[in-house]
């Protein structure tokens, strides 16, 4: 099985060689599966697979009776307006106001989601969830009213110590201190480690909360420019850390939000020597790096940190219930200060819920229950790059992400995202400008799509609808 | 699972013959899960296993980031008497650090926890809120496993806006915002209306989480001294106010931690409106409010704050359940300010406890808890003072409160509080002293003694205890 997937990619890389050698651009008709199968030495059937992951990852898109294209496109026909009862978004772009009002259409005024990254019901593992609940519920003698410990709750941390086994990497309960979801970890860190006016280097584009986080701090944000192939460039960060003092780093190496670029080993390793020779600690938001589209997750920077240099925070949010709000850090070096601040910000975290997910934890089932999330991710995330494909102008981009349930869309430079956004809202549908993912305006033509809900016929309509839109705006 | 187990034990014994093999002694370095796990053949996760039992049974402790050691108190030749299980207080008192490890004695150690302010089971309504949470668990189709919104749930606001009308006020579900806990919501406002540097004015002796707080955020403390019988001076409060330039107050106008004194309605009445005139904001922090040792709760300054310029903090913890972190806020004129605080602090609170307060009051039984409630604490704060004047020296002072938990009890002016409390921990019982009450060392020779334990022979032969130590400091 194993050996039949990396069979697979030595094959795809083979036909990205191909293309990248004949100069193909998007639009432009790729070699035939007969063609490649015949030049390459592989059977048909082994080209055709080839094929459909390099579909799945929306670098080549097929036509039915002509071929596979480079991720290019077709048009789309009428749809109607619809009511106005959701909440104008505000006219200047305020990160904050946006979020918590993109928050309020997708939960309270049923716009269809493609706005706030919250996985549905259907990707959560309810049942067993409240089963968990129930149990923790049923210990009537137990403390799960009481205060909890500020560090967490002895049964989730453990069972948190033990997931680090995925990484090859060994950390003991004792260096984790389970926070209220991963933005909470993220902010205690920097409040650790930064002052008022300090600098902090951020991936560019980044995770909009960190943007508002870096604001309220009174934080300045240095914004490194990354690949969405490879993630971070290392050579640019050096020269921006040669040349500015940069208080901290907040990167997610293993899958980025909003690209979901995820960073080569090798390239983790170099950060993690290269911050820790600079003294600049590594603030980690690895909240997706368990969703990468592969058969098991892909290593944090964390699980390269011989020298207690990284401040790795994660969460439930996005793989068991946004709803509960349990997430955590492991602050290396940091962790007397980063626990004394959690102790003051709010004493500790909800006690009964950590551990009902330690119980959930216990019972195995969550690796599982990953493997199936990350494939029927992937499954999500192709069925919408198709839709994307198949209604948008053939001028807009779309990034194939590693991981997650985020498309980065590409539109033309005339586009602007946040007037796109007020289109879609009108038609309700919630989409996420790009500019909230920076402090510049580097990103005012792209938008995020998150493939949350479930792909069916509305959502096709919905995709249908917003590439209407891109026409009208063209 | 009984394989399993008896796996583990194997394993067990096989490390414990490593040891034994290396001649290992108290505070000796184990040697790695990884190296055991190399040595004796098994995963990882079977020795981390079988290490967190050793752990469990005391033979071993873990240290952060630094591994495994034989643990001191355990020397296999014979038991010694006090077995010293309890964790040290530290020297220099740093508030935070007392205030953690007073958590972790009272919650780990099963130490006579008469230090941490924590409701014991018998004085929450553990079946009805367990009866609540399952309710909102069986919603399958419900949000409750989804982000809640920043301002909290729906269910839950409309009660806590509903509580109000008990203060003769009427408060909209629109004024709140729900928060991990009354320390989060005071962490706000004071972030609303502050900067560091600031001056905030504070009750003396006003609640140590308070304290660290204020320190934390680099504000500066104006303790402003309080009568036992009525509260805030406002004359002082007034000159204080003249002579400095305070950006914020923090008083507990309803009841004082650790006093639990109440200021007259009149009084509250002439702070609102003085504070209103000057233009600085009330940061109420009414967390005990409502255990008043009366039939009905006490009005907080909220009640007649006519101005929006009271900040009101109040939680769940002290009378249902502290485990839960469920805390609300009623800003007033800050409210846009806090919201987007709060959720670039933590996005929202969680929701499904959230739904299942908000249940449990739409039972209507809340107020019959609390009448109970009160009743029963005033019962247990007579018998803990009738134990205190039985069996302390005649020269030590205990205050009277008007509701709450606590007894705040004045020692001879050369018996310090720090000292008594770490001789009482050595007979396994905990209390606060005075010091982290104040930034000054005005309370050194206080005490507060929490009523929360019920009350029996056993809580006597404690309060005995105590007063034997004082006999002996005297």
């Amino acid at each position: 099985m194993a050996n039949k997937a990396f069979r697979y990619e030595q094959v795809v890389a083979k036909i990205e060689d191909t293309i990248v050698s004949l100069n193909l651009k998007a639009g432009d008709k790729v070699p035939s599966v007969r063609k490649v199968s015949n030049d390459l030495n592989f059977s048909l059937t082994t080209i055709f697979t080839a094929y459909s992951i390099l579909e799945a990852r929306g670098l080549i898109i097929s036509r039915p009776r002509s071929g596979y294209y480079i991720n290019a496109a077709t048009k789309s026909s009428g749809n109607a307006t619809s009511p106005d009862k959701y909440i104008p978004l505000p006219v200047d772009v305020e990160i904050s106001t946006m979020a918590t009002t993109m928050m309020k259409n997708a939960l309270e005024h049923g716009v269809i989601n493609f706005s706030i990254l919250a996985p549905v019901n259907e990707f959560l593992p309810i049942t067993r969830l409240n089963k968990a609940v129930q149990a923790s519920l049923k210990e009537l003698n137990s403390n799960n009213f009481q205060y909890p410990l500020v560090e967490g709750h002895p049964r989730l941390l453990k069972q948190i110590a033990r997931s680090s086994f995925d990484w090859n990497k060994i950390i003991s309960q004792n260096e984790i201190l389970v926070t209220n979801g991963a933005m909470e970890a993220i902010n205690l860190c920097l409040e650790a480690v930064t002052q008022k006016g300090d600098i902090v280097a951020i991936e560019s584009p980044s995770y909009q909360g960190l943007m508002q986080s870096l604001e309220s701090k009174g934080l300045k944000a240095l914004e490194i420019s990354i690949d969405p192939l490879t993630g971070l460039d290392l050579e640019k960060l050096e020269a921006a850390l040669t040349e500015n003092n940069v208080a901290a780093c907040v990167f997610s190496p293993a899958l980025n939000n909003p690209i979901g670029c995820s960073m080569p080993e090798k390239n983790k390793i170099r950060l993690v020597k290269m911050l820790n020779e600079k003294n600049i600690p590594l603030i980690e938001d690895d909240t997706l790096g368990e969703l990468a589209f592969l058969n098991s997750r892909l290593r944090p920077a964390k699980a390269y940190d011989d020298f207690d240099n990284v401040m790795y925070c994660s969460s439930f949010s996005k793989s068991l219930a946004p709803g509960f709000r349990i997430g955590w850090v492991i602050p290396g070096k940091y962790y007397a200060k980063v626990a004394k601040l959690k102790f003051e910000a709010n004493t500790s975290t909800n006690g009964l819920l950590q551990d009902a997910i330690g119980r959930y934890l216990e019972s195995g089932h969550f690796d599982t229950h990953l493997k199936g999330l990350r494939k029927t991710l992937q499954k999500q995330v192709s069925k919408y790059i198709s839709a994307v494909n198949g209604y948008f102008p053939t001028n807009v981009k779309a990034t194939l992400p590693a991981g997650g349930y985020s498309l980065w869309v590409e539109l033309p430079k005339n586009i602007d995202g946040v007037d796109f956004q007020r289109r879609a809202l009108k038609k309700g549908i919630g989409i996420c400008p790009g500019h909230i993912f920076s402090t510049s305006s580097s990103f005012h033509n792209f938008i995020r799509i998150n493939c949350c809900p479930l792909f069916n016929n509305k959502i096709d309509n919905a995709i249908k609808s917003l590439g209407q839109i891109l026409f009208e705006l063209q």
